[in-house]
């Protein structure tokens, strides 16, 4: 058995770690020396292409964590089962800054979409299995909640792999529907427990 | 509800990697080969524009996290609000390497202080709003001393944006004013609880 | 005397950056300009030799991770020789990154083998050291379990490195036996305690 | 007032970056192509410049560590002249990855070593000076064991100072001597308390 305090410790330091080498990647070029301030505003402009995937990813990392961390149980301890899956669900976040890279470099083309949103998809699966494997879960109403974003996240995953075959730049954007999660969840708060 | 505990256990990390990644710009060209002591004497010395803006933003954040922890509530958990603006919260920290990276570059243009300054003032205003929706948030000494450092990070933010229309370089003293906070704090500690 | 808490909160951070940072190398170089779709997914398909190390890295360190907290203890504090022996230990899982880049780069040649497999053998003998040292060790099911993976690291290590005379590309998959002692060690449980 | 807990949380996780973001500078140049074993040995051999700092940073910082967890004290919050000193070593942490690409490239030259010994001293210095504002502290048998590793740093920084004007390359060697400290205080332990 493992302990779920220390698991819990080494999530949230490769969060944080994933969460900020993200910025790495969003950075004027060595050779970028502007004459004056409206070419280094143009070059600022230039960034957005990658600059709205880092916000994305952020955004997926920012709500998969915080959606960890309402699945309630008493149990301070966990099998072999749970921690294998929970081993592959952590190579997945520590892969977000590689595909969100290459989103952010190529995605007019419909590959880097699939890699990306095929990323978020997996994600979103793994760690439903992962929860489901909980020990004594507690089925409340922060479970469906839990239940509720992990669904958008797959659910906005497949709309962004469909469009990418029609305009793979507009299917970054059905991505972005996952940051509508919050708001969802509060309206299920006004009706619902919190 | 979120739990109060594991939201700070992330900032910390966030905080830490984003404190400690800053200083990975300021570095010597890798062409750069000295024949002598005093050539790279001189190369250090030219480092001093990377090396002023990566001393300020470790003094801003680091003078940020105390002010947070300073903040005091008996709240054990928060709710899906707060969590909202906690994200965007690390989401402006995670993006500070990126500015600073900016700004030691192009510390001459315009562009590159409303940039910096912008991004200073922003993190003052979400982390105001963040503590004000603190539950049960302590009115105390510890709370207005947090008051008094936000209200200055956001006059020298002003005061940075202002003086870049009319000599940018001198613009980053402005938000050097920061600095003063912690003095600034210690004449009220002698007046009022600590 | 050390403080067995402190010493793992500094563990977990070395763990979750290595981790992270693992991914760093694995990128498409920065002049690759795909014109069309089939053209990246064959860049992406050229980062297989790069991947490859990644997970096998991820999978060392989150096993060698996962089998230090199953050693159980009650002792509070550690001596010198233990932190001696722990501070070496950490000193080679930051190397992780750097030997994983040398395999993913040069897999083809013997010397790229014998120094990953030489750092993991190392690996596994410096962490065995480290546990025998552990005060008040509680040799239970658990140790045993944790002896069997040690064991396993220490024979596909010295696997790897005798293949490697013969064809250093395969040589990488006798590494990859690790990953079988989590399948081992669930069969144990079910004869033995968990 | 600021909770100690929290800051030992920041200094563990800048700690934990800097002792692994050290390794990224050991590499081998992007355009290296070996074509046999024996040129990649050459290749690796020849790291080994840089190699010998990167042991001495992580042994230094590893110690820092070890001998700041080791100071006792009895309260649970310090006050702002504490954290003013503490940010301050906190930025010298930071600051160690930067001066150990520098001696590791520029290890012949003078400046090289003093930028870098300076910096070792300047560390011991100024956690002399935190470890003195401690409040309710300990001059217990750990409290000496710490004045001797912090001396010892002092000495050898010194002396590496004073040789670079000899022989700059062996002036590293004099910094390896703090290396001996942890054997230094296993013989005070012998004698004193533990």
């Amino acid at each position: 058995m493992f302990s779920k305090a220390r698991l819990d410790t080494l999530s949230d330091g490769i969060f944080a770690v994933a969460m900020t080498l993200l910025v790495l990647d969003v950075r004027l070029p060595e050779e970028f020396h502007p004459r004056d301030g409206a070419e280094l505003l143009e070059g600022l402009a230039g960034l957005w292409p990658k600059l709205l995937p880092y916000l994305l990813s952020f955004g997926v990392l920012g709500l998969r964590w915080l959606s960890n961390i309402q699945v309630r149980s008493r149990a301070d301890h966990v099998g072999r089962e749970y921690v294998n899956w929970w081993l592959l669900y952590l190579l997945l976040i520590t892969c977000v800054p590689f595909t969100t890279i290459v989103v952010g470099r190529y995605a007019s083309l419909a590959p880097a979409i699939w890699l990306y949103a095929g990323h978020t998809l997996l994600i979103a699966l793994v760690g439903m299995r992962l929860t489901l494997l909980t020990p004594q879960l507690a089925k409340d109403a922060h479970f469906r909640q839990w239940q509720l974003s992990a669904t958008l996240l797959i659910i906005s995953s497949l709309l962004a792999i469909a469009l990418s075959f029609i305009s793979p730049r507009s299917a970054l954007f059905a991505l972005a529907l996952n940051l509508l999660a919050p708001l969802m969840r509060r309206w299920t708060n006004s009706t619902g427990a919190d």
